[in-house]
């Protein structure tokens, strides 16, 4: 904001000159107080500059009709690569639903591209119908020494970026980062800390002393809660917890019904999706679900709704500009018929209407492709058919076990038969080799090993999303099937594949940095459940077998992890031969 | 703090090295859920790394004996001149009333010497047994034009200032610098949102449009509420609301009632007291006094205590720091035996035991005066008798009146006496020679008007406070009396004197910037009753005469004010003569 713009406000509240908006006849509520107030809300350059009964006319009037007004909803932390869409595409998914704020960690782009990557992601957000500020990713890469990514953020990099206006914190901050310290992490937090932007963390799991030494390092706050317990010991020493209700881990009814029955104060509790997928936020909603939910467990709406706006807020320290409908604030809010549920009928955003009964007003204009997100499939040498085979010096190989529903796995064995010198898939056994190959042009790196869990009976799937660093994974009952899909990824520049037969039967391109597609929500949503149909048609029983392949690529959730460099046995923290002694 | 710290904060928080002290044995009352728990409290480098049951032994170790532990309680706006003490001599009275931090507005130090007194207040305050933010004075002078002042802070410098580490707001900025906006004023504001720090209030009255207009221009809390219909309309705005319960202005009762009646959320009050003399803290208390109070008038001790630590800890974003005992904070709390009423026993700051059973354990070394604040009452040249005359060209002249009790005056008239040339003083009418001499050196300025409400029989009183410029006042029945006030300030370089017959009846002197003493509390406390006393003798029937004397200075409090140019209609904001026309 400048002098101009702030006279502006000024001149407005008094009335000296008109709003360019007034929202006639509302009834507030106010996260501050927990009353219902009816009054106007006059608007002035985005910002709500006046909310009273009986304002002057202003340039222009909408008529609230006694429909309650709240602030728009923040998601308090995202990926927002999670949901496969540009930002402009997903103010489709989010938008109607109330969330007119995202604090989003491209925790992805940067281990794909870097600070470069984070720039462009950043170029994106201009014009679009919400906002998103940036929780600078923290650990890129996640695992130094044991995976390749395209990006790497140091420290004078990170410090950059949280230097901008648009940064709120240092994003999840993982405990191996602070237990036992890395001094370049703890700079990063101090350096947080001098800006003062409040270093996130990424508590899964932890407890008693451990914990307190990471609050202690400055850790602010923590969005892995799975247990209420877990959520009070952190609400106790001062930390903020951002309940999490995303795609696959959800927290909120066990958290917010411990919340009710002990009746803790909710003013330390934020809400945030981390990961949620189009289709789930289609179908369920955003920020909206979350508050709903939280509401039939027993919060009250006043509660429910400031853990969606004020709260977050004052934590990232956006309360001079968002989280409530109050003079100087931006003009973000619901209108909603009722307040439990909350069902946003209109969504202002900066005063303006941008969504309503459910559908956004105005599409923004699909943005080209940044300069670093094109072109990052780039194998350094052509694979070929025996980088999919392991040459069969022994029989007893590690095998990476998934276990249904959940991101950790099992380290497992299995016995293979030899054949034409080679181990052999066991497609009775379920055991299918499953190769990680380097995609930044760097070191041409095929990693190999087995997996249990798939179920394919015939073809390879494969994907470019691989947790954390993102390079290509293939699972496959042939090498055949596994190097024509590694092909049709290279060929679309990344994305999700199924294949069999030599030709590929389905495939959502990604072609941003290997992430991100394109193409509009309705189309990224029609195109993930038809390759994953595809999976399952090749035999796979996974609901999520795109995630599930995503995943695999993790060197630090328990068991076993693949990357480019190799099989990671996450709690050693070293690579292990794919072969058993 | 630096790496090495923040490493054994870790360090001594997993176990791996002892902590520093561990206080065992109490029950904390836990800011953030309301909970009071049993545990130990182990501290490291001055802040608390763990809040747990048994933990292992320390370095130290301190019995808390099952008291309650709470934080140290955060004044959040005082003026620290108002105790006419020094900040050494000051931890006396507050420490061991449980106040361990002060947010600081040494407004009145810079109209007397600007940004070098701010710098030289600033290195006051090492070594103390408590802390001191600063609110960094946003008007200095209060009133350009209509007053002289010793200091002038212009925009450069508030910005030099605000970027310091120890300041955290601007400083109570009054609404005639925002509406009508006067561009200086607003870039301050701007400036300090865009270090983060709070633009602080001071909205004595505003209601409406234009406290609306006041919020939206960025002012974000207020400490001059005095109904609870204020409290209310300025918490709906999102603004955080100071209760003030000072010496004078005694705001608690009132607003904590309507809370309580209205069941009001109270995330958004803090105390304060804005001006208290150390006569009033030895006989009541502190920050104590106020957390009592709200307890009896029916809030929670847990709400009470939060509006003590926790909640100005967040409003001016010290809560990494401050206001819980939390692991990472400092150590800054307090034992007690009972939390209704709250008596702190012990008294530890930095993890340092600094008070017991209501005394200080180490008093701090008296400081050596700061350069900036020498020799501040220079006259440029020798007053005269005659300066305390009025010619009498007319008989009619305006007077201020004061109003008991009240800051505000009324604008009244009278007709005096002509003798010699010169208007009289009508003693019995008491209507009396009020002047104002301008002090630093700069013009030699003398102005002369007449005051309703002392009461003086004979002789004179004399400040070298006087708000906000500080320049000389002195009020009295005859000019030698007057004269002999001037010169008894000029001598002690400030202070309150009383003269009778030209001899100095008692005095007390202010040598450090005409506004503090140099001595200890009692002797201020003893000093300042002795020079009420001495006023009560003339015939001044003022419970606080001095404090009467020193509003009368300003330019700003309705209906008139008397500075070193002249009479002031406040309304007006000009100069208007003396004699009626």
């Amino acid at each position: 904001m400048d002098l101009g713009e702030l006279r502006e406000l000024v001149a407005a509240a008094t009335g000296e000159i008109p709003c360019d908006l007034v929202v006639r006849g509302v009834r507030l509520l106010n996260v501050h107080t927990g009353e219902v107030l009816p009054v106007d809300i006059g608007v002035k350059g985005g910002r709500v500059v006046q909310v009273a009964p009986d304002l002057p006319p202003g340039e222009r009037e909408f008529a609230g009709k006694g429909l309650y007004a709240i602030p728009g909803f923040i998601d308090s932390h995202m990926h927002i690569e999670s949901t496969l869409l540009t930002p402009a595409a997903l103010a489709a998914a989010i938008v109607p639903h109330g969330t007119t704020c995202l604090l989003a960690d491209p925790h992805e782009i940067a281990n794909v591209a870097g600070l470069q990557g984070i720039r462009d992601f950043l170029g994106l957000l201009e014009g679009l119908p919400y906002r998103v500020f940036l929780q600078v990713p923290s650990r890129v890469p996640t695992a130094p020494g044991l995976e390749t990514t395209g990006g790497y953020l140091d420290l004078p990099e990170t410090e950059e970026l949280l230097a901008l206006p648009q940064a709120v914190a240092l994003g999840e901050l993982d405990p191996a980062k602070v237990l036992p310290p890395s001094a370049e992490h703890l700079a990063k937090v101090l350096y947080a800390q001098g800006t003062g932007k409040p270093p996130s963390g990424h508590a899964a799991g932890l407890t008693g002393p451990r914990l307190q030494a990471y609050a202690a390092a400055g850790l602010s706050d923590d969005h892995e809660c799975v247990s209420f317990e877990e959520l009070s010991e952190r609400l106790r020493l001062g930390m903020t917890v951002l309940v999490r209700e995303g795609s696959s881990e959800r927290n909120l009814e066990e958290l917010i019904a411990g919340v009710v029955r002990e009746k803790l104060p909710t003013d330390g509790l934020c809400f945030c999706t981390d990961d949620k997928h189009p289709a789930d936020i289609l179908r369920e909603g955003h920020l909206d679900w979350c508050v709903n939910r939280a509401i039939e467990l027993g919060l009250s709406p006043w509660q429910a709704i400031r853990m969606a706006s004020w709260n977050p807020a004052r934590h990232f320290r956006l309360e001079r500009d968002l989280g409530t409908i109050a003079p100087g604030r931006f003009a973000d809010f619901l209108l909603c018929p009722t307040l439990a549920p909350v069902e946003p009928r209109y969504v202002f955003v900066g005063g303006r209407l941008v969504a309503a009964e459910g559908e956004l007003l105005e599409a923004p204009s699909p943005p080209s492709p940044p300069p670093s997100s094109r072109g990052t499939v780039r194998l350094k040498r052509t694979p070929t058919k025996s980088d999919f085979l392991l040459p069969a010096a022994g029989e007893e190989v590690r095998v990476i076990e998934l276990i249904p529903g959940q991101i950790v796995n099992r380290a497992g064995t299995a016995t293979l038969q030899v054949a034409g010198g080679h181990a052999q898939p066991d497609l009775e056994g379920d055991v299918l080799p499953v190769a990680c190959l380097e995609r930044y042009g760097k070191t041409g790196n095929v990693a190999l090993a087995f997996v249990r869990g798939f179920g394919l009976r015939r073809g390879a799937i494969a994907s470019s999303v691989a947790h954390d660093h993102h390079n290509l994974l293939v699972v496959g009952t042939d090498p055949e099937d596994m190097l024509a899909a590694v092909e049709a990824l290279v060929e679309s520049q990344g994305g999700f594949v199924a294949v069999e037969g030599g030709e590929v039967r389905a495939r959502l391109p990604l072609p941003w940095w290997g992430l991100l597609s394109a193409r509009p929500l309705a189309e990224v949503v029609a195109g993930l459940e038809e390759v994953r149909a595809a999976a399952r048609a090749l035999g796979c029983p996974l609901p999520t077998p795109f995630m599930s392949l995503s995943f695999l690529g993790l060197p630090t959730v328990p068991e076993l992890g693949l990357t480019d460099l190799g099989l990671v046995d996450v709690r050693a923290h070293r690579l292990v031969p794919v072969r058993l002694p």
